[in-house]
């Protein structure tokens, strides 16, 4: 493991607390705001519009371009550590900071594996972490054999850029056009087979740099369209063997790669009770927003604590089922009263919203709510979220 | 009950969402913002710094004059609604902003009995609410009468201006020279039986204009030096039927004084098991800070709710315990190598730190624990209040 840089407060900030500098303006950033509040600790964001979710609520706001270097170092100079709320910032940025000195949390070495996803599959693959079969087809012309070694259907991937089930396509055949397309992109191509999953799970823990580390339990992520829409926590029915697996899987993942922050490991559950890694990300994660009124600690309080090398938060739950439902835009000129009317039905529901215009199929904030029936549990948050989202009513 | 007036969201808001204004800058505000944002309304804070508490972390921030109309103004204008986090604007200033046709909330009319302690006496007596016996002696030379029908010691207060026992002097005799100094402060002075009270009671409740309202569960107030240092939820040992009266109780002064958004009425439980009211406050309170990490709605939420006239949260407690302690600062250099240290020793504490430099006595954050056990999450919270404050741990 790289020895972590240590963090030394400036003496300017109120009572020596260090100021996190957070990449991206997005829902992140802006549930980020909240924990560094409450920590005491400064947060400042660079964001490419001064109207996105996290620029609306921080205070100090950097506006730039974050695949800038010039924009991001003007940013970067006013931190004790950079961290990030996407995987967006190009390498050669990464380094470049590095090189500066600044203190990157995940460092540029881990965000590759990020950003990366034929990166991601070599290097776990070589670690003996468990993956889908997988190859690396330089063109269409190597599909054949791909299928030959992988079965079809198979799934392509461009290694760099997709995120929401943007940029993955499955393919039937040899012969199926769709295989063409990924390749267009002009980055490298991940083939893999397509797991026959029982359901997918997400493992989230916070690793700090002194190697503490914790993980959330185990969480059925619900997707549609490859959209996250449902996470319930703890994942129902999951036999206490398995949970434990997928955590200290996730854990393997964080020191193999030397994660630093939140790491979420999106994980196949495989018909026959196998566990494989599908996806990471280094940063609080969709399937992580439940901790926020679910969890002892929640996933952005972690973040935080984990890049400033302050002890980590318990991520127990507090209550028996936490259900998070994601509300995707359909209906501008509905919100309001749907959000009035989704409150009165519900004085226990939780909401967080994001403060973005509304675009079809955009996340606009979640709900979530707890207690001791998970069916009720379940019903409860599937139905503001279809209400906010501008459906019937159940 | 005084109609109120609708509230109008501009077009300008994302998604058809209000703008709350909250004037002051101080650590209420800042523990509004996180529940601003997670509602997706907007918040404007009025500071007269920008190093304030709340001015670290709000994005739309007017510097200004709290107290000079021009400025309240030209804050108020980008606001459809405005709110306090503080009783210190002048009367003259808040009659000004309604009839610009500004919406405040509390209005100017209930807002009275909060500003002015004889004032409230007087409209709560009336209205037979239990309060201490009192007088209204016009100057030094009344106390001897005032003595005579209240008995000794009176309690002497400034009917304005006094907080965290600043104004507040008792007089144990009518030749006690304490008994001259409340009249130079050149404001109408209150005199009080000094209650013989078992302990002080807090009754939180957040009343909307149209009149829904939601009672917290009552807490113990301890307090030393007239400044709150502990909070416990719910009261320990407090009967079903004394809570039940002080949630009542709370509820009649609002209605009684059509407060809008939160209000907390300080109380005493005598020693004969009765209750008297002791101070008003119409805004986030000290005594339910217990409720960001211990009830499913936080007070600062459900004041939000109030004063939007939106639907009220659940005021239900989360866990069985809660006790909340005030972090008042000491030693400026300690601050952050305590936090470290009380992180690292209690994973579940919760910490809400201002933002403040450090001056002695000054409140700095606040630490919360809950559990099933009280004992044991009094001592956790008493341990690390003392830790961060600089007192040697126990």
């Amino acid at each position: 493991m790289t020895a972590a840089p240590a963090i030394s407060p400036t003496g300017s900030r109120v009572g020596g607390f260090p100021v996190v500098g957070m990449v991206g303006g997005g829902q992140l950033a802006r549930m980020t705001a909240p924990a560094a509040a409450a920590l005491g600790v400064g947060l400042r964001v660079l964001s490419d519009s001064a109207h996105a979710s996290a620029a609306r609520v921080v205070a100090d706001l950097v506006v730039g371009d974050e695949r800038g270097l010039a924009d991001v170092r003007r940013f970067a100079a006013g931190c004790d550590v950079v961290t990030f709320d996407h995987e967006h910032v190009p390498g050669e940025i990464l380094q470049a900071l590095e090189a500066d000195g600044h203190v990157l949390r995940p460092g540029a070495g881990a965000l590759a594996y990020a950003q990366d996803k034929l990166a991601m599959r070599r290097r776990l693959s070589a670690a003996g972490l468990p993956c889908p079969a997988w190859r690396a087809p330089a063109s269409a012309a190597d599909l054949p054999d791909s299928g030959t070694a992988l079965g079809w259907p198979l799934v392509l991937k461009t290694s760099r850029g997709g995120y929401d089930g943007r940029g993955v396509w499955t393919v039937t055949a040899a012969d199926d056009p769709a295989g063409g397309q990924p390749f267009r992109a002009g980055v490298p191509v991940l083939a893999e087979e397509r797991v026959d999953f029982a359901r997918e799970l997400s493992a989230v823990v916070a690793r700090s740099p002194h190697g503490q580390a914790v993980a959330y339990p185990v969480v059925e992520s619900v997707q549609r369209d490859g959209i996250c829409v449902e996470v319930v926590a703890p994942a129902p029915g999951l036999s206490d063997a398995l949970a434990e697996s997928a955590q200290r899987l996730a854990l393997q993942v964080a020191a193999e790669l030397d994660v630093v922050g939140l790491l979420a490991v999106e994980l196949f559950e495989t018909t026959g009770g196998g566990l494989l890694v599908n996806e990471l990300a280094m940063r609080p994660h969709n399937s992580g927003h439940w901790s926020i009124d679910g969890a002892v600690t929640s996933q952005f309080e972690n973040h935080l604590r984990a890049v400033l090398d302050l002890p980590l938060g318990s991520p127990r739950s507090r209550a028996t089922w936490t259900v998070m439902a994601n509300v995707l835009g359909i209906d501008l000129a509905e919100t309001y009263p749907a959000y009035r009317h989704v409150l009165a039905r519900d004085p226990a529901l939780k909401l967080q919203w994001y403060g973005k215009a509304v675009h079809p199929g955009r996340k606009l904030g979640h709900v979530t709510a707890y207690g001791a029936d998970l069916d009720d549990v379940r019903a409860r948050v599937r139905n503001a979220a279809a209400y906010l989202a501008g459906a019937i009513d159940e």
